[in-house]
């Protein structure tokens, strides 16, 4: 491993007391933010300066967590790292504290306030008031806003108790021999050519799954209370409508995204999976059979170098300021590429305004790291131009637009090596990884979200959740979702207990959001739309700047019209057929 | 199996119809209640009027759910009660929800209440509409007290996760056979002679407890928030006052029942400890090895007539009327006797104002049926007496005084024994049956409630409770509390998961203080102290009139006084003592 194959973080602090320093820096800002409760909303001036210094405040926190997070998941038994963690995190925590006024007073002080904010000198600071204030409406009085603080710890248990839950599972005879089954190994049982060894995994893993389903059942139902509860003490109509305020999005965009993904273009999935079977030769079609091998996989290898030389023709359909910024992610070293023992697993992009866009990956140079690679690099390049175009404020972007970033370029990268393939197996292979992956985010999760609205809303009609009835409802939903060429195998209904995605309160629907917007774009994108390829581009650059809808509107992707989803799904049926032609015809 | 040996719960209804009558008229009465609201407190005539409907109403209740349960417990499958069971269970949702306004009310129209109660015809009425008054104090405003109503699911969430969370444990290879191994199990193995086995047994029961460490540790750091959070949010000083606050107890009782306990006596637990040791010739003696055999256990049969023979010499102290009513006990059949398949585990008294105290058994012929039986007639007299000499209102009696009833008719009963017993062998055995139940409820109880009370107290000052500082404390507590004879196996820190008790709030040192009163007051007895039997019988007339602590200070047993720790456990000395010659003299 060469050197330059490790991130550099001494591009963050190159000596571990400038840590130090700026911990006691932002220590006095707390202090110089939190003396100044009684006096901040006098005066415009002193309103501006109260926001300013907390903008610094969080600069510098976000830098230190920065820091202290990336070399904790590379070396996580240094301690001098965890100990920055926990400062950092505790820190946090007493920043929370100390300023838990702010909110209640621009509540209480809102006529003053949008008042201060008409000056220009206010223009960064503009938007965020603005949401603040529209969020404001369901913040409550100091007594009760005190109390539901105190709720914070007993909210948890749900999640907590989930999370701890970890469970063993029976090996897994193969030839007599026992095969180690977790989360990590499910996945590769699932893709065994014996239907026997797929069978088998499946019911050994989700069987666990049904041995403590009434655990479960009250984790589960437990976090449907939490989020139905603090939706109804803060006067939203529902646990939706309490989600969706955050990113001020309206109730007809989730229910949009759903009706298109389960009823609209379901046939699309359906096809798809009649498919599969009938690729598979399988009279007897089952769910644990959906990734059982029908493509020859390619045994081909990248080198970082050649990975990141496909990325840069891939990449460069978006020009020259994109494309500097995957040549600094390779001199300024921002990327840790290999696996190594200890290291967290998986891949990430993590930075803030003041360090480099950082990449966590485990590469081990299949076409899986190439993508992951590309998706990555996806994020990082919207954090930078994001930080390079906006004020610090403004910079941070939502989970609705993120992952458009990083899916465009995936998309981008299979449609090249589609156009770069030498084989029919070849094309067969990298349409198929492409369906793939819509499947995952443009059809699965919209069934998981219809799922975890029905048990948000169940909650929030106060009816008893027992694992019976969970399970019921999850089985009949897999029934509809699946459709009639794919039969469920018992352990089914409990399989709804391994997502931990139903604890992050109507998460899942912004990724099918994410990846219909950029199969929109890609569809677009490789038409020759150039002005589509302008106002993507503008959307990378303009952070948090705008309520993320407007922002998705201003990018010629309105989610709230039907033509991104026609555009989408029509690409997925477009490559769906040519899959068929290559491997029937 | 003669059908006098099952309980006639036709003296309850002897038409199942006639549960549906009652249901109705109790649907009518909560109709009244509910439609009184804007009035019953114009005057005191209608004041008046709506407690004593409310009286009719519970009493209706009580009586259903009794005849439900019953029936259930000796039957689950039978659908008719099951149905019975469900219509009461929603019933009583019904009237806490429809009756909600009546907390409020009272702290909000205190003055004009407590003048209304001066009149006689509220005799029956003061001392509950006093308790409610002074309750009262913690009772918020009604947004408040809302707003906590909708956390009801969120905070059962800790000890339903508990509760559902049922292990599996490996089985137990003894001589090369696998032995079933479980909760029911385990005391078993831990009586073997068998010093390995009991090892393993302890060892692989326990482990599991290890395994799911963490998640044990969210249920009960969960559950101790849980407490916490209430006590706070209802301005108490810490959960021990808030829980303390139920039976208007000085927070001085529960320290000075820890410290008897904990401090001044544990040198006796100690001590019978090392005779434990030296008796088993032990040169290593674990924490496992305490219920290792040193005794010979009497092969002795009790048929439930000779049982009753026993029962009534051991009883004939109090007089005739406390016989009478164990002779109705045998001829009014409030007895279901024998195991069968499906009946509820276990034993209980149970009853109403308006039915006999019944008692459910599992009466097998062996000594501990014996004693199990004569417990629970303790029990039924105890609710037999308080329902003939106390109003309905002021007949209920609080788990405080409960366990005085049955303690002292089981210490009794041993004192028989043991004068009637012909050898050696046998008083000794009497003598250890006495010193293990001491134990249990006088020292282990003490040690349990100071544990909990420390993580109830680090919650309530937000410190995180892990699994580490959870069982760190724990090991520490349990060495202190052995002493230095006993050796702690390593799995005895996860053994504090296994505990139901520390989801009670606070509940456990209510035992001990029940036996150390009983053990004061059978001391007593057996010195032939006839204004001790005078003032005992008087409380078990009392039921739930008077302030529990005013009560047992009537019995001439004040909880606050030193004496009845020091009478209680100099007793605990002579039996200790005695064991001591009987075994090495």
């Amino acid at each position: 491993m060469t050197t330059n194959e490790n991130w550099d973080l001494s591009l963050i602090y190159n000596r571990d007391d400038l840590f130090y320093e700026d911990l006691k820096q932002a220590k006095e800002l707390l202090k110089t933010l939190f003396e100044s409760k009684t006096t901040y909303l006098d005066s415009a001036e002193n309103y501006l300066s109260f926001l300013q210094t907390n903008t610094s405040l969080s600069r510098l926190v976000q830098k230190m967590h920065v820091y202290a997070h990336l070399n904790c998941d590379v070396d996580p038994n240094n301690q001098t790292y965890q100990t920055m963690m926990s400062y950092v995190m505790s820190f946090i925590q007493d920043i929370s504290t100390q300023l838990d006024f702010f909110e209640v007073d621009m509540k209480e002080n809102e006529e003053k306030v949008l008042t201060f904010i008409k000056d220009h000198s206010f223009d960064d600071y503009r938007y965020v008031i603005n949401e603040t204030m529209r969020q404001n409406k369901h913040v409550l009085s100091q007594e009760i806003e005190t109390l539901l603080s105190e709720t914070t710890a007993l909210s948890q248990v749900p999640s907590q108790a989930f999370d701890a839950l970890r469970l063993e599972f029976p090996p897994l005879i193969i030839n007599g021999h026992p095969n180690v089954l977790n989360s990590a190994t499910l996945n590769m049982y699932l893709k065994n050519p014996s239907q026997q060894i797929r069978r088998t995994a499946y019911q050994q893993f989700f069987g666990e799954y049904k041995r403590f389903e009434n655990v479960f059942a009250v984790t589960l139902s437990g976090v449907m209370n939490k989020d139905a509860f603090y939706a109804k003490v803060r006067k939203f109509n529902s646990p939706l409508e309490a989600s969706l305020d955050e990113d001020n999005a309206p109730v007809e965009l989730f229910d949009k995204i759903l009706t298109k993904a389960n009823k609209d273009y379901i046939h699309l999935f359906h096809k798809y999976n009649a498919l599969k079977k009938k690729a598979l030769g399988l009279k007897q079609f089952y769910n644990y059979d959906l990734n059982a091998p029908f493509i020859k996989i390619p045994n081909k290898q990248y080198s970082i170098d050649q990975s990141f030389k496909i990325i840069e023709s891939v990449i460069s359909i978006f020009g020259e300021d994109y494309l500097n910024i995957i040549k600094l992610a390779k001199t300024e070293r921002w990327i840790d590429f290999h696996p190594k023992p200890g290291k967290r697993i998986g891949a990430y992009s993590s930075g803030s305004y003041d360090t480099r866009p950082y990449i966590l990956m485990n590469y081990i140079g299949d076409y899986q790291s190439l993508t992951t690679l590309i998706h990555e690099l996806g994020h990082s390049a919207h954090t930078y131009l994001s930080s390079q175009y906006q004020s610090p404020v403004n910079s941070e972007y939502r989970i609705f637009v993120a992952e458009v970033a990083s899916t465009v370029n995936e998309t981008l990268l299979i449609n090249y090596m589609l156009e770069h393939a030498r084989t029919k197996e070849e094309k067969a292979y990298f349409i198929h990884e492409l369906l793939e992956s819509c499947v995952g985010l443009m059809f699965r999760q919209p069934m998981y979200a219809a799922f975890e609205h029905e048990l948000h809303s169940r909650a929030a009609r106060n009816e008893p959740l027992s694992s019976q009835t969970i399970t019921d409802l999850y089985k009949q939903m897999n029934e509809d979702y699946f459709g009639k060429d794919v039969i469920l195998d018992e352990m089914t209904p409990y399989s709804c207990y391994y997502i931990p995605h139903f604890y992050y309160n109507y998460y899942v629907y912004k990724y099918t959001l994410g990846m219909t917007v950029s199969l929109a774009i890609v569809s677009r994108l490789l038409k020759g739309d150039a002005k589509q390829k302008e106002a993507y581009l503008n959307l990378l650059k303009s952070g948090g700047s705008e309520d993320p809808i407007d922002l998705l509107k201003h990018a010629l992707v309105d989610p709230l019209d039907d033509q991104i989803y026609d555009d989408a799904f029509n690409y997925f049926e477009t490559m769906l057929n040519e899959l068929e032609s290559l491997l029937f015809k």
